[in-house]
């Protein structure tokens, strides 16, 4: 089931309406442009993680976009009224489970034209149970190309690489074509041959080398101003590992490093920390390395909040 | 006022839907992830314009996308609801005017999550009186940068580039970088120096020389292959100008060969055939000879259907 909540100013604590009532008029540039911004992020046990990462990327993503956005006590509100709604419809993602995972999804565009105001909404679902089974099992990757140069991003700013849009149609493509070719999963790569992001998620990759018998653990990610979205759950685990005692490392990165890597990851806010077993059909480091590496990092991430 | 007409397999002439009233579910892909394609088309005096061409595009980006869409059948019966619901709903469209233009939009989006079919309508609106001034006064346009290579678009389909998507939010920030600098419109190039395409519109340009006492007008546009859209009415003025013996050219086309021109338009199904005064402030040919080509052109154009 879903919960919606728009965002209305007279409706302090948000406006319920029922996901299976059309709520949005055809004419929302939203839907007719792809003109909108979103975050998806998780609440656990009714509280929603990682809030300040995912209102600066949202305050980012209006600012690239021209937007004037709802301020973050209406979001607050409305986010607090969809996980009660939620939690309270769905008494069965609390029976059996010490932990409640619920998935919100802040969405904003910019309404009809001439539109004073944007339309924004928050809405509330379950997590899939497929994203704890890529966690589990590790995914297939293939790359592909993203057809930028990993330098435009701030010679372009009309390309909006660095805002998260509701124009995903690339995005999504990019999945179809790698089920269609047997994978899970995408990571793009740019035309001057820099890895980038996945579709729905950022990379990470480990280093774990020995420094006179000591080991020196090092986690890589790409440098952001490759023209990729900074990725909230990767930077709440660079932080935690950081503490742990991890190097930590900003690309750029290439193919070849993530294939000579001792473990690669796709990262994101609700699959959070799924292992990349192979790019290409070639695999990365040992299904050992990967699983052990992935527990100690999956450990810390749950440490973050 | 805007007319919108559902496809709905129960309502052969399609379902009638207020357009002040919500019809879409918030869920729809079509906004969630600007998952979706589109036609604009104009309608004169009744009947819709290059039928085929746009349903030929229509048909290129469901395949692009994967989208099993209706079939023409009942756009058609769609498309003659809307029109005649907005003519008898706007008889101030045809007061005083010879002829009467509507302006028709056709939607698809992949739905909901598992949807069954995709949600597709019609919408029927007013022509914006901005696009006649664009053809009368001209348009100061900018060179943006896509980002993308010219060769791309056959080795990575993912990119969606000869699809017509919702995921327009890239062609929307250009405009607005535009007009934040004082210019109407943008005309995109490619990363290696190639002239692509406008946002919404497609480019032109005419040469004319002279061949011993005889004029020869030499009509140019880039190459499809680039990863530009099919142009509808580009299309349907090169076929016309060949009849009356204009030479017909497709690119590679830089961007001195448009400074260089004689003429230069952008091109497109509502605003038909608007030319291009200056360039980066650069003027493009003489005002009289823009204006003599603009009529010779603008005048085959009406002549097509």
């Amino acid at each position: 089931m879903t919960v919606l909540v728009f965002l209305d100013p007279a409706f302090p604590a948000g406006r319920i309406v029922d996901a299976g009532t059309p709520a949005l008029l055809a004419t929302d540039q939203g839907v007719t442009r792809g003109d909108g911004i979103f975050e998806s992020l998780l609440a656990v046990n009714g509280q929603p993680r990682k809030v300040d990462a995912h209102f600066a990327r949202l305050a980012g993503s209006a600012h690239a976009m021209d937007l004037a956005i709802p301020g973050k006590e209406a979001w607050l509100a409305a986010m607090t009224t969809a996980v009660t709604a939620f939690t309270s419809a769905e008494p069965a993602v609390l029976d059996g489970h010490t932990t409640t995972n619920v998935v919100l999804k802040l969405i904003v565009t910019r309404g009809p034209d001439g539109a004073p105001t944007p339309t924004a909404w928050v809405q509330a679902s379950a997590l899939s149970p497929a994203l704890a089974e890529q966690r589990a099992k590790g995914l297939d990757v293939i790359f592909l190309d993203r057809g930028y140069d990993s330098t435009i991003s701030e010679r372009a700013p009309w390309l909006l690489l660095g805002a998260k849009t509701l124009s995903y149609a690339v995005n999504m493509a990019a999945l179809r074509h790698a089920h269609q070719q047997g994978a899970d999963d995408v990571i793009f790569t740019s035309s001057d041959g820099k890895v980038l992001e996945g579709p729905t998620s950022s990379v990470l990759l480990a280093h774990i080398t020995d420094d006179g018998g000591v080991p020196v653990k090092r986690l890589i990610t790409p440098n952001l101003d490759s023209g990729i979205l900074p990725g909230t759950t990767q930077g709440a685990l660079f932080a935690a590992a950081q503490e742990a005692g991890w190097e930590l490392g900003y690309g750029p990165v290439e193919p070849a490093d993530l294939l000579d890597a001792d473990a690669v990851w796709l990262i994101s806010s609700l699959r959070l920390l799924a292992p990349v077993n192979t790019i290409d059909g070639l695999e990365i480091g040992t299904a050992e390395v990967r699983a052990r590496l992935s527990a100690e990092l999956s450990a810390l991430l749950s440490t973050t909040h």
